[in-house]
């Protein structure tokens, strides 16, 4: 951490200044110059805080230099972190498929869905079953009947399940579900995040709208501080002008993420496009750009169910998806 | 709510699509024209899901005329609501002055706090219990300890007060508080909100980070329609490209929400610029806006109380932007 | 183009408006609903000002339907547009690599790096002389020496050349120039779009910073407008919150550029994240998504040349990148 | 200027670098430390191309201190700026109202115009002859008879006029223009900011759509590198996720520019909202904050004249504003 001095601050001023700091264990560096002075610190500087020492009238800027996330840091954990789910491996040159319909609808929808995406090649089933809705008028999920009709769903077909988790107090119903989901409104919530650093479950952590990199680090930094340290991130499109895409897919945090932590980067080519016809060039380039998975929309008849479609795919679709990802892999890994 | 078909669409189509319009209880316009065809939808459109109707193969643009927030909108209840909170109105030319410590970390401080703002003009004190930090290992308040030190300063001052809530399991330790505060972090959080629908008691609801005035008044809308009417609407500043304030005061949003719906509108400036120099500024600008109050971080020392500062200003700071704020908005007012 | 007016509006009002829309050739078609009475416009709807229109007092909202470019729209040309450089084709399933430095340094450097680069398979050879530079202190460029020096290079490699433009007087200093580069700061420089229009020579318009998709085509749309429609657009990633990397690449670009419009998308991956480490994921990214080449930054000597580099590849680099691209292609085409 | 090292750089890297260093005159302090090394460096870093730095193996950031515009910084030059403009003062105190037309239509119009908002209390005369439209098929401005009815209006009121340069081949055009303005999309045209240099003229200078101040300031260094002091910098309303107002004023803009440089501060309440009845309210706000003026669309007829209006205010209506501003500047000095 470097420090930047006023002009004019007196030799009082900084001698009590690099005191408090050495009290707090720091070693101090000064750098006397002609028009400034800069103070370096060495050691835990976790101890202070950054905006604090900003308010101090004799201080015209602090620059942090080390990353404030220790858990989720590459540079502490320099191996990939592979998470196992129920045999199913994530991250480590591990690709796996996500599949599944936006909303669960019914056990006859959920199990064709899922036996047809696990024909696809898919290793995960998700559905959502508690929706976040900007509207309160908007349908909100089959909820725990939801994660039931997923449970049958897995007992069919085998596959482990993701589904997303909007109150800590719902967590008694997701003991057989194999990864919580954390949506991208809630990546801040803090008081969630904590309940889920006590669990030993798998979290997909899905970026905020208007986060950036480290916001959603230490998000997953949160979690893990707890003592779970099975995240998995998702990049899910961000905020931007753009209109006539939904959101914009960060492309470049898929590489930014692998080099900053040593977890699983997960891509969702549907929420980050908005329309079914962007999956295919977005997992393509999610693909390529090193993705460790991808997390897709599909719905056994997206055109005619007036209640999905917009971004989901057919099962067909996906599967030709899935080979086309397949290809692309194998020939950005030579 | 209109929706544009695609060159091309058949005559069957149109009438497929139409009947299900109004199977859902729709008026249906046509308008044929060379290249398009646009059909206009009159009544209860809540009931069409815009997301979905986009997702159709024949419809090229779906676009939404009427405000989707009912409760807050301005339309259907033209007065300006008024809250009441043990005697301090807020809203309808009203102007309430909340003040108080970000964190509120000990007795003597948070009294003598109190009291001084108190002194100064403050109606409400305001003061951090449970406090949202970014990072796990930043001071995360006093808790229910801060909340009881909060009631020993109401005691003591009269002053009601208004604390932020992180986590609806918390709500019996708000028993006494005046006014429940939801952080900007936690503007999306839709099972928080519900849970504040079901209590009586106002609520300061803060405008998210990135979010537009529509979602703020969804999120307002969702607690409205659990039956708690009692909403004050909190600017707090959005995240811009700007670098030299923390966040960006969005003025604007004074009126047009004044406009959009009858909720008083309370102005954060020293959240919105993070630096007590431009606490001043800010808030005249709020009150030449037409705010209904101001919420102002301080505290009794800022200065040397490394824990606190780089935003607040000192009681005395907070008197004379107290006493010019009162002439803006007379002059403003006329 | 739908125009929704305000409740209350008289008939007398209505039925002037609707006149003054007839005589600028518009059919007419209103809808009368109980809250809400709604205009439909069928004809050439440029005639209208959108934002005049909002002005009057009697109207809520207007909807625009049709996009406001017509030379660049694939709606009027479905067929991609094949840009012939001397005898190097962009577009239509030709992918394109451009190849040099940041900057013209020397005849030696913009020589070895052009013979690299050509050696490596690019097709076209790029370097900086006139260089937009945020500061008024940053070097400015060789300017007429440095498109001298790359006529040099051209000539001893047979590559065609492009090279930016920063002022329409310049024209003639780009004669023997191949393509024309407009770069992000000067995306709505009109004046400068205008002069464009006036020749034949192609041009690589560079998408603005923080603009989005329509703008850039209606900048696109000015150069045609005068005429010349041989326009290749760039995609060099758009100011976000992010800040591990310099800008963020929109992916999603590719593939909605290519549903707008016919012209060729060219992907910059060296200023969309800003560093050398990220130009192989991203450019094998914008290959996967279907972009129509790629504009890489080589230099012979990045790591010691303190004058260039963090974005930049060396030869070697640009050769294995070159590649990979090449087998991403062919299986995203399959 | 600090420099932070990458661990594991040898002491041989180190001492190469810190050479490199004193070469450009800087003095180098090497802070050594357990986890990293930092290079503090005093002097006239301007030498040091940051972005060239950060590219080299060794180094894991570069942080920058002193900001990079001189001569718009008031750390050198601590008094307000004041120009005069045909003896209307603007800074230091003295509150400007600039106000007329979005643009020249005809004679009649402009000098109508120009006598009541003259009556009103404007001390100069705006009116756009060259206008920016984002469409090549919107109007573009009167151009040169634009510029000779604005020259008759002076001749008829006295009032210095102000209006819009887009090429620096018209410069001829504006020699008894009192004012010249740089509109927010030509912000970063730099070429043209050059040839503002080279005159005498005040210059109105917009900021751009998504730059944020440091980017303002640079340009107007652009200006004042060239020998042209004569700068006012014009908030205009920045882009954000806000889709109810055109732009979003960014009221700090207004104290954050004074603490940064000496330059007069003027503020833009039309272009912000986009909407006539924002004007008011921003107006009061920008006065409050502290600016030094506000230039302010004013229509004789804006609700009938189809071509203007939507955020043009009648003379009348300016009077009022104009009168409470006056007002608000005097409560908000005391």
């Amino acid at each position: 951490m470097v420090t930047v001095l006023k002009p004019g601050v007196t030799e009082d001023q900084i001698e009590n200044l690099c005191n408090w700091f050495r009290t707090r264990g720091l070693d101090v560096h000064i750098s006397r110059g002609h028009y400034q002075t800069i103070i370096g610190l060495i050691g835990d500087t976790k101890k202070v805080d950054v905006e604090l020492l900003e308010s101090l009238d004799i201080i015209e800027a602090v620059k942090t230099i080390s990353e404030p996330f220790k858990n989720a840091n590459r540079k502490f954990h320099p191996d990939d972190t592979v998470i196992d789910v129920n045999g199913v491996k994530i991250g480590g040159g591990n690709f796996v498929f996500i599949a599944g319909p936006c909303s669960v609808e019914s056990e006859a929808q959920i199990i064709e869905v899922a036996q047809k995406v696990k024909a696809a090649g898919a290793h995960i089933l998700r559905g959502g079953a508690f929706k976040p809705r900007t509207s309160p008028y908007d349908f909100q999920g089959l909820k725990d009947e939801g994660i039931n009709l997923l449970l049958e769903a897995k007992k069919e077909t085998g596959l482990p399940i993701i589904t997303e988790i909007m109150n800590a107090n719902h967590l008694p119903l997701f003991d057989d579900v194999d990864i919580i989901q954390v949506g991208a409104r809630n990546m801040q919530n803090f008081d969630l995040l904590k309940e889920l650093g006590r669990i030993k479950k798998p979290i997909l952590l899905k970026r905020g709208l208007a986060n950036n990199l480290k916001e959603f680090l230490m998000s997953a930094e949160y979690i893990m501080a707890g003592g779970n340290e099975n995240i998995i991130l998702c990049e899910r499109g961000i905020r931007t002008f753009e209109t006539y895409t939904r959101n914009t897919l960060d492309i470049s945090a898929v590489p930014m993420l692998h080099e900053l932590s040593h977890l699983p980067v997960v891509v969702d080519p549907s929420h980050s496009g908005g329309m079914a016809r962007l999956v295919k060039p977005l997992s393509l380039s999610a693909a390529a750009a090193g993705a460790d998975g991808l997390m897709i929309e599909v719905h056994n008849d997206p055109k005619n169910a007036l209640c999905d479609g917009a971004q989901s795919l057919t099962p067909e679709q996906f599967s030709d998806v899935a080979e086309r990802v397949r290809k692309v892999i194998e020939v950005a890994k030579q």
